[in-house]
């Protein structure tokens, strides 16, 4: 079976984990606590970060978050999401770096600095300024996000495809660290509220971080 | 034809260039200063940053270079690179990752604030501090690619792939702005010679960023 070295709020491996869920494709989760550099990790990625899908019994190991999700695209054909034309597919994957991206190094990344590492491992208090700054940023990519779900019956177009996913991974960690206001963003509220009661989504919201509590809205699929 | 929005040292315009050179696909270039944020670049691209790979005549906008790279390969067959097996394309993409993200962030990032942004728009000296642990981690990457060529015929296996663009694209940036120590990494510099005598990389060698010179050995393709 596939072991996944993840840790509970790394959007890429969460990302993945809906992935794998729709796909209907199993696997155990094997923990990592990022700030610890195991061995064990770095000997699976040269590039020392999660996710790393890996089956024992193959000895295969596949690293990057990107890499390992077309490669469950071109081997598992149940629910296919990185679908459509050429024209199609490429948008599916700009909005996939957009948030594995931009979203990333401007929401989630000061979020996990400021309220998992540095409670966690640092012992400091939060930079109030840089969580102001954060929760700015995902303001005004839920801005955007509202904008593409006012065109579209989904993120990337008129299916759910990865870019639904990469969102979504990346919003549910915020939310899980309170760096979500979601006042004014209707419509990106009520995607990601449908997406809370898939069956793919559901253990995620179930699982805690050890010492971080989310708001109490967190795992709530109706709002 | 497609319109390539870009600067002479953007890593990741290079590996497009690398790939459409590759693949014989004819382009123009458009210039853009990503210090400047024109708005022409954020209007054809939300995330704000080259390259653009526009197609005015179509109405066609393709962002993010690895969604632009997968958009070539699927829509042009010449001289696929990203080829095989789904684990050996497991393995390209891998890589192109490792390149695009770790060897940016590590080496060509830092390289490109101190020796480009600070001399021709913050007007500041270099941080040598910064410059010495970028080419430290140079000297890591190297060490690492170095590796990979004494094991294999090329990056990312047995044939040339979108993994050795993106290694060459990194590398020819951090080259230019004089971050890379070629001393102990033959494998790797027998490698990239080959590399900068091929057809397309050549234009890329003769290219010039204003107010910034490149280091003697930068264009010649015997060393």
């Amino acid at each position: 079976m596939w072991q996944l070295h993840q840790f509970p709020l790394c959007p890429f491996s969460r990302k993945l984990r809906l992935l794998m869920g729709e796909k209907g494709v199993s696997y155990e989760l094997k923990r990592e606590n990022p700030w610890e550099e195991s061995d064990e990790l770095w000997a699976l990625n040269p590039a020392g970060r999660t996710p790393v899908l890996h089956d024992p019994d193959k000895n295969l190991t596949l690293c990057d978050s990107r890499a390992i999700c077309e490669y469950l695209e071109e081997t598992v054909e149940r629910s296919p999401m990185i679908n459509g034309t050429a024209v199609g597919r490429a948008e599916i994957r700009r909005l996939v770096a957009l948030f594995d991206e931009n979203f990333y190094a401007d929401v989630t990344a000061p979020l996990l600095q400021e309220r998992m590492r540095k409670r966690l491992v640092l012992r400091e208090p939060p930079d109030s300024r840089v969580l102001r700054q954060a929760m700015k940023n995902a303001h005004a990519h839920l801005d955007y996000i509202d904008w593409l779900i006012d065109n579209r019956a989904w993120v990337a177009g008129a299916t759910m495809s990865l870019a639904d996913l990469a969102a979504a991974a990346q919003i549910s960690v915020a939310d899980y660290l309170g760096g979500i206001d979601w006042k004014d963003h209707g419509p990106t509220q009520r995607w990601y509220s449908v997406f809370k009661s898939r069956p793919s989504f559901r253990p995620m919201l179930s699982e805690k971080m050890e010492g971080i509590h989310p708001p109490a809205h967190y795992a709530k699929v109706d709002i």
